[in-house]
């Protein structure tokens, strides 16, 4: 097995966070949405189900803590969880707050044109808060 | 607790395939897409952090078995997992099969206006596949 490397474009388009027992977690640079990405750290895996078992048990876990974190800090209407990666194969999850007021509402995150990046500041904001609620990665 | 009902939403867009031992296993009634749906038989749940850990843990099995019919009977480019529940609250999971050449791709599926209805022989067909694949429910 080869070792792990981020997929450039996700490395692009997100803020590091940190690291859970499995995942990389990642904060997508779009304002408009809380919205963390997981991506477990190994190599060559595109389906949740190439996975090892316990691998698999650790990201069903680490979902459920970026869930309880997003809950937590923004009371959303709802969570979206999906791994979709028609776009960028290497194996990544998505967990997104959700509002009613939001600017996709009721329409998924990825029906949106236009990201709206996050400021610096607003950005190491969110990073640190989703940081402390999942334990200071 | 009240008695589990499926969403009438969820109802009216599918075929019922059959049941795990959570969930209420539904094919989407779009042609353009081997599509299904999980609902967990349980009343009142909107996120998969609502169910308990036992459920959470049936819920990942059974997630992991469509994942694997599906790859079984259609050999997808990629599968897509999503618990979205922006329009319909009832909790439910997508497994869907993709397909560089299908309608939608790379978008999600969500993205369609559209559907395509099966014919009733299609329907009972690739809900009489996806049974068979997955224990016959």
């Amino acid at each position: 097995m080869t070792d792990f490397s981020l997929d450039s474009r996700l490395e692009a388009d997100t803020i590091p966070i940190g690291d859970l027992h499995l995942s990389r977690v990642l904060l997508m640079n779009d304002a408009q949405f809380p919205w963390v990405i997981l991506v477990p750290r190994r190599a060559a895996m595109r389906e949740i189900i190439d996975l090892a078992p316990k691998d698999r048990a650790a990201l069903y876990r680490e979902i459920e803590s970026v869930s309880e974190a997003l809950q937590r800090l923004f009371s959303p209407t709802k969570l979206n969880v999906a791994a979709l990666g028609n776009m960028v194969a290497q194996l990544h999850v998505h967990v997104i707050a959700r509002f009613e007021a939001d600017a996709a509402w009721p329409k998924p995150v990825w029906s949106m044109g236009a990201r709206v990046p996050y400021t610096p500041e607003a950005a190491k904001a969110c990073a640190e808060a989703l940081s402390v609620a999942l334990g200071r990665l």
